[in-house]
C-alpha cells in the first residue's frame, strides 16, 4: 500500500476559474473504467509545459509540443494505451484525437494538446477515444478535479491531487493540480503526467520559465526505478481569471510567490508519486550535502536511490550501511575522499572516516529503518552544494506489478 | 535456479603445476561451512590483477594492491565477511591475516594477497581466520580446484570453474579458473572474485596487460543489478611450470594464444556468474551494433541491461518491446535518430522506423521470450562500433535474496 498518502476528498480540491474537467469511459484497454479526461480552458488561458527527454518520445508528446505554440483551449488525456513506439500511424491517431475534440468544442485541432499513458508499442484504439469524447465533454465542470485525478490513474493505487491558495497583491490565487505515475519514474519526467492549473494571470514566457523551475524541484527529483518513460509531461495552466495584474516580470514578489506556490503543489504531487511507487513500502528522502556542485550531489543521491541492493535492504528494514556507502563509492564523483564522508539515517550518525561511526549502535539504525519514512543524509564535506531526491524501496510487489503489467 | 550451468565434476578441473589449494572451516559467519581458501604458489610465479573501481574499496583490496608489487607466493580468501567499510581496524585485520599465513608458509607478509567477500561494515573476525589457516594449509593440494570453487561461494547457488588447455609452440599450457559472485555485479568488477591460473611462463608486465584485456571482455561485460562492490578482484597467476619459453613480447603468436585462452576462461566464468545471478531465470545477451563508438554502444547496452522494467518483463516472458526501446531512448546517446534503429529478439526483427516492424507477429516475439537464453540485438545504424553485455532477468527471488541477506 502507498506510504502515508492521506486520502483525498472532493471538497479539498478547489476549482480553478477558467478550467472545467470531464471524464468518460472509452473502454480503451478494457471496459468499465474511466479512462478519458478532457480539460477545457477559457479563452486567454496560458499554457506551458515540459516533456520527456527520452529520444523515443511518444506521438502525443510530439504533437503536444507543436500545439503548445498555439492558443491552447483543451487537453485530452487517455489511459490504457500510451501511443508510443507506434510510428507514423501513431502520429495520425494523436492528430485525429485532437481534431475530434476540437470539432466538439469548436476549436482548431492545433488548440488541443493530446496525452496518452499506458501500454507502449500497441496501436491506439482511436475510434474508442473519439466515441468517448462527447460524454467527456458533456461531463465538463469546474468541480471535477477529484474524478479527474482518478481518471488518469494506471498502476497507481491512489489518486494524486493537491490544492492551495496564496494571496498575491491582495488577490486570492487558487492552484489545483493532479498527477499520475507510479513506475518508470526518474529525473526527466518518467511515465508521469502532471497538470497544475491556477487562475493567476501571467505571460506565457514567464509561465514556461516557472514550469521548468517547478519541474526541477519536484518531478525531476523523484525516482522509483530509474526508468524514463516515453510519454511524460508536466503542464501548467494559468487562466488569468483571478483578477490580478498580469505578471510579466520575473524579478517581482508576485512572480516569486506564484512560482513558490506552484512548485510546492508540484513537489507535493511528485512526492505522492513516490509514496505510491510500484510496490513501495517506505518513503525515502536522499539528501546529499557538502558537495562541490549540485551535479556531484545528484550523482551520489541517484546512485543510492537507484541501487537495487539499497532498495531491497530498505524493504527489509535492514540497516545495511555498507550498501549505501558502496553506492556513493561508485557514483562517479571525481577524487572522492571516502574518509571525509558522514552518513546519517535520520539524526543517527552511522558512518564516518570510511567505516562505522564509533558511537553507532545497530539498534539505533534499526529504529530508523523500521519507520515508514526515512531520510538518508550524506555529508560529502568538500563544498557547499546540496540536493535532495525522493525515492522508495524495492519490494516483491514491484516485480509482481511489472511482470504482470500487460496481462 | 541458475540458467543452464552444466554441473561441475572434480575431474573436469585440471591441476595447474605450481599451484596448490587448501580449504578449511573457519566459522567466520556461521559454523559448519568451508569459508576459507588458501592458494599457495611455487616460487617464481607471476601474479597480476585488476580490482574494484569503487571509491570505498575494502581493506583487503588496498592491501592486495600494495602486495602485488612483491613476489607473491600465496593468496588467502575468506567468505562471510568482506572487511569493507571497516576503517583502520579493517586494514590491521587484513595485514594480520597476511602475516599469519606468511608465518605458516615461511614467507614475508607482503608475499600474501588477502581477499574477503560477504557482509560489509562488520568487523572481520580475524581470530577465527587465523585459527582456520593451519587446516587450510594442511589441505593444500594441486587437485583441489573443485572444492576451492565451493569454498568461495556466498549467495552463489552453484560453484563456478572452468579449465582448458592450449598448445603453444609445442607445449601444452593448462588454464584453470574459479569465480564467485551472483549479485552486486556490474562493470568494474562488482562483488566478484575471479582467480585464473596457468602454468605458462610470461613476464609480469605482460601478464598485467593480459589481465586487463581479459577483464574488459569478461567480468567487465556482465551486470546483474548495476551495483559495484567494494571488494572485487580478478587475479591471474602464471607459474611458468609448463616449460615454454617465457613470453615477453605482446606482438607474438604465443602471447595472443595465451591471452585468448585466458580471456575465454574468464568470459566463461563471467557468464556463469550471470547465469547464477541472484534470482535469475533467464540469461540475456545484449548486443549493440552500428554505433559511432564502443562507448555509445555500451550506454545503450547497459541502459537495457539495468532497466528494472526490461528485466521484470523478461522474467515474465513478456515481449514488451516498448520497454527496450524506451531504455535505448534514455541511454544518453547524442543525436540518436530512433527511426534508424532496428531491434531484434534473437533472429526476429521486432521494431524499426520508430515502431513495431511491419512483419512482426507477437507470437514470434513470444516464442523467443519463452526461451531461457535470449539475445537482444540493437542495430543503431550510425557507425561500425559494437559491444556485448551479458545480464539476467529480475525476479521475485532477487528481492527475496537481497532483502534477507543478513538474516
Amino acid at each position: 500500500m502507498p506510504v502515508n498518502i492521506p486520502s483525498l476528498s472532493p471538497e479539498q480540491l478547489l476549482p480553478v476559474a477558467g478550467v472545467t474537467l470531464g471524464i468518460a469511459e472509452a473502454g480503451i484497454k478494457k471496459p468499465g473504467r474511466k479512462d478519458l479526461l478532457v480539460m477545457a480552458l477559457a479563452e486567454g488561458a496560458q499554457v506551458a509545459g515540459v516533456f520527456t527527454q527520452n529520444r523515443f518520445c511518444a506521438a502525443p508528446v510530439i504533437v503536444a509540443k507543436r500545439h503548445l505554440a498555439q492558443s491552447v483551449r483543451a487537453l485530452v488525456i487517455n489511459t490504457g494505451n500510451a501511443n508510443a513506439g507506434t510510428g507514423e500511424p501513431g502520429m495520425v491517431h494523436a492528430q485525429t484525437t485532437c481534431a475530434a475534440l476540437a470539432k466538439l468544442l469548436s476549436l482548431a485541432p492545433q488548440q488541443v494538446l493530446p496525452f496518452s499513458t499506458g501500454v507502449i508499442m500497441e496501436p491506439l484504439p482511436v475510434e474508442r477515444i473519439i466515441q468517448g469524447l462527447p460524454a467527456a465533454v458533456r461531463d465538463c465542470k469546474a468541480d471535477n478535479w477529484f474524478h479527474a485525478a482518478h481518471a488518469i490513474m494506471t498502476t497507481d493505487i491512489v489518486p494524486k491531487a493537491a490544492s492551495r491558495q496564496v494571496q498575491i497583491k491582495g488577490k486570492t490565487i487558487t492552484i489545483t493540480g493532479i498527477a499520475k505515475g507510479s513506475g518508470m519514474i526518474r529525473p526527466n519526467m518518467a511515465t508521469m503526467l502532471g497538470y497544475v492549473a491556477t487562475d493567476a494571470a501571467i505571460t506565457q514566457p514567464l509561465l514556461q520559465k516557472l514550469v521548468q523551475h517547478a519541474a526541477d524541484r519536484s518531478f525531476n527529483r523523484i525516482t522509483v526505478d530509474g526508468d524514463t518513460s516515453t510519454n511524460d509531461a508536466f503542464i501548467v495552466i494559468a487562466t488569468g481569471k483571478a483578477g490580478n495584474k498580469e505578471i510579466f516580470n520575473p524579478h517581482t514578489e508576485e512572480f516569486c510567490l506564484l512560482q513558490d506556490a506552484i512548485t510546492e503543489v508540484a513537489a507535493e504531487l511528485a512526492r505522492m508519486i513516490v509514496r505510491d511507487g510500484e510496490g513501495a513500502t517506505k518513503f525515502i528522502t536522499v539528501q546529499v550535502e557538502g558537495g562541490r556542485s549540485k551535479d556531484e550531489c545528484a550523482k551520489a543521491a541517484y546512485a543510492i536511490a537507484h541501487s537495487p541492493l539499497v532498495k531491497t535492504a530498505f524493504f527489509a528494514s535492514d540497516p545495511n550501511l555498507g550498501r549505501i556507502l558502496a553506492a556513493i563509492g561508485y557514483a562517479g564523483i571525481d577524487d572522492l575522499n571516502v574518509d571525509g564522508i558522514q552518513l546519517y539515517l535520520d539524526d543517527v550518525l552511522v558512518a564516518e572516516k570510511g567505516g562505522r561511526a564509533a558511537d553507532y549502535r545497530e539498534e539505533d539504525g534499526q529504529r530508523v529503518m523500521n519507520q515508514a519514512e526515512i531520510t538518508i543524509r550524506v555529508v560529502l564535506n568538500r563544498g557547499n552544494a546540496s540536493t535532495t531526491v525522493w525515492t522508495c524501496d524495492f519490494s516483491y510487489d514491484y516485480v509482481k506489478i511489472n511482470a504482470s503489467y500487460r496481462s
